[in-house]
């Protein structure tokens, strides 16, 4: 199954990165972005059949390489 | 509204960063893992109530500023 991760920071921690994004934007033109956060996204392909399994497999990977949770979360957006 | 939108490399163009991510994965004893995929994510806040309308936005921020549409797809994900 493939499944879809994204992780993004902590809503009190500052994203210089998007924060620059926005500003970029600004100067193209684009004046009614409030807000622009950026995250990682990851797509797994995991040898498993079941969704619950698979989804449980790619939250252990969340959990212990690919989020810091100090100041980031995690989330599944998509099994398929 | 808040809209998200991911970038992924295109099918056919290396991921080597996601091939370390499996490869780390590996030797952290994850052995069912078949492919990881890394992508951008981004939560952009934009001032427009119309759910069609900010999707166009972002559509349109995704082609001039995100993404690089020779190596890279974009998604929009979620309108909120």
């Amino acid at each position: 199954m493939k499944v879809s991760a994204v992780i993004t920071l902590k809503k009190d921690v500052l994203d210089p990165q998007g924060k620059v994004i926005q500003q970029a934007l600004n100067g193209m033109g684009f004046k009614n972005i409030d807000e622009v956060r950026q995250g990682k996204y990851f797509e797994i392909d995991v040898q498993e059949n079941d969704p619950k399994k698979a989804n449980e497999i790619i939250e252990e990977i969340c959990k212990k390489l690919l989020a810091n949770l100090v100041i980031e979360n995690y989330k599944i957006i998509e099994t398929q």
